[in-house]
């Protein structure tokens, strides 16, 4: 039998202690346990970046894995601990909605566990750090094939994250930055159907009119601002091999507007 | 059987090409073994901040990991290289007293072993690389099943960390600060029973008096200075959804003092 | 039989959640890979860094591993996307030179197959993640054991990274900084041999002097300009316990002046 895979997505930063701790109780439990660095660069406490980095990342995996993910400004309050089934997908995290935008392709309704049974955490549990002490090793026993019911009860409601919808406006769209990914590109909440290639049309961001569309960012001459369709299927804006995002001084919730032009 | 777990915690940088050539170093050796990131970015040379981290960490693993660290500012010199097995764990590290701090939590003194079998190293070693050409290729070895007495003559003296001890006077503790995470939370030297939370008390740093003590991060309000006990059992100083290193201006070594108050 | 290893290194950051979509599309395809990160920390679209981090980590590995490489600023151009067989290891790569220094310590003309055979690609390829959807399902089918032949055509050309070789006149060398390491060591594009430690000579960098020689950094004084054989076998500047690209202002394509001096 294959060694069970879990991935492991924190805010923790890759200098800290706490993600070997994370690391040490898994394997304490589970020396198979095979381990996997999705990210410990999650800007601190920030669900939203969380919600479009598992939206981006988990659907590309195959269904057995285990997702652990710890971004958890709630910690050590009454916010409860979710073991999570969505869209053929197993994780566990805080109940603080940064899983839920993967209910949006899922077919059947999320299956939620909260986590209560005691007997499968670590002794003593510390206020501040129930990644350790309740989550990872939740996420050793069920690497040893544990029933996710043992863990607790079904949860019937947990916390939703608001998606900001873009809105349409007749053919223009009020949209906003989602996401500035490490390049600094600018991904809009604008499906990229919003504003198909064939049609002109130009997009405004922070006073700056964009107009020219492209597949590729190697398509335009260095230093052009472009308009394309991300790889997550949502418009992008671009700087060719440059950072859009310096250039327009733009960030997550800076507005966008798409207009259609006269051809 | 298991399939052996090295982990490596090094200085060298999530961007740097070294850290590549000791995986191949001992995938070369075994390419069974399982190679396990802690840290890349532990500050340039600072013993330290290893230690700290080392003590935070290790304790989690299971004995049968063994734990590379090359962390090693004293590179090409004389200074020794070691196995260590201490407190149920078993490590390879430059004697520079980052992992004697695990001492503290064992029964029994540790075994240490002084590399000098060439026979196990690569055969050319760079001055300025011990741990491409000498430890990762021990770590290989020993993830083999070679005997650790193979590697060199015990050692009977190896260098200590001189731990920075908080110092009692009456009811005040003065101590410093110890570590400061990723998130800019301060963690002193204070053991967490030097301020009992049921009884009133004070911590100056920096001329600032924090008193608000809490359990968890989101007891107070986003910006509060709270005072709470760290996930490791020392005192800690933070603010909530905040960073108390940058508002107090405060670093590793800044002065702590803890007093009662009348209730 | 040993569960294949596939290596990752990219330019997409620690933070990014492109680095885990690749995880799961080779988990996907197969689920016993193991995945070892070598960096995604390579500076966006630096071929160059690229080359140079190649030539210092590959040689180091077993050669059953399969190296995935997607630093791509001409993602969704014509450029062709590569596996390659050099100098005994293999890679999957985009058509841009980052991998040719290889071929310098190579017995062996490369073997290079153009990836054209669709079947092996995910269905829908976006312009802008080609590492996504061609080279990670391409890395999946290869770690199953797919014969490269059936990739595509061997290849007859493809680009070459320009070196930058040093210029010898008489007893001087005019070379320049080829990479800065994490710790800001100087790593110049001049052989350790061009520059004899047992005979007096000096480097001259950004108008400073240096002339003394050491076999490791703990030999001078913290603070010390030194000259020594880099763990590569290259000259390298470095400053004792401290930074020399800060200290001499230096970077990338610095020019570098080594000469013989008088005994």
């Amino acid at each position: 039998m294959q060694d069970p895979i879990i991935t492991l997505t924190t805010d923790f930063g890759d200098d800290s202690p706490y993600v070997a701790a994370l690391k040490g109780v898994i394997l304490n439990i589970n020396p198979s346990a095979r381990l996997l660095d999705l990210s410990h660069q999650i800007p601190p406490q920030d669900i939203r970046y969380t919600s479009f980095f598992l939206a981006a990342a988990i659907p590309y995996f195959p269904p057995e894995v285990l997702h652990l993910i710890i971004v958890d400004p709630g910690v050590g309050t009454e916010r409860a601990l979710l073991f999570v089934e969505v869209a053929g997908h197993r994780l566990l995290a805080p109940d603080n909605g940064c899983w839920t935008e993967l209910i949006r392709g899922a077919a059947q309704p999320a299956k939620v566990i909260r986590l209560v049974e005691t007997r499968y955490w670590r002794p003593l549990v510390s206020p501040t750090f129930h990644g350790r002490d309740i989550l990872a090793p939740v996420a050793g026993h069920l690497s040893l094939g544990l029933k996710p019911e043992l863990l607790g009860p079904l949860a019937e409601d947990w916390v939703r994250m608001e998606a900001k919808s873009p809105i349409q406006q007749e053919t223009d769209w009020r949209g906003e930055v989602a996401f500035v990914d490490h390049f600094g590109n600018l991904i809009s909440n604008l499906p990229a159907e919003a504003l198909p290639a064939a049609l002109p049309c130009k997009i405004c961001v922070q006073g700056v009119e964009i107009i020219r569309r492209v597949r590729s960012y190697a398509e335009a001459d260095p230093g052009t601002l472009v308009i394309l369709t991300s790889s997550v299927g949502l418009l992008e804006i671009a700087v060719v091999g440059g950072s859009a995002a310096k250039q327009l001084n733009a960030t997550v919730g800076t507005p966008i507007l798409a207009k259609r032009t006269m051809a």
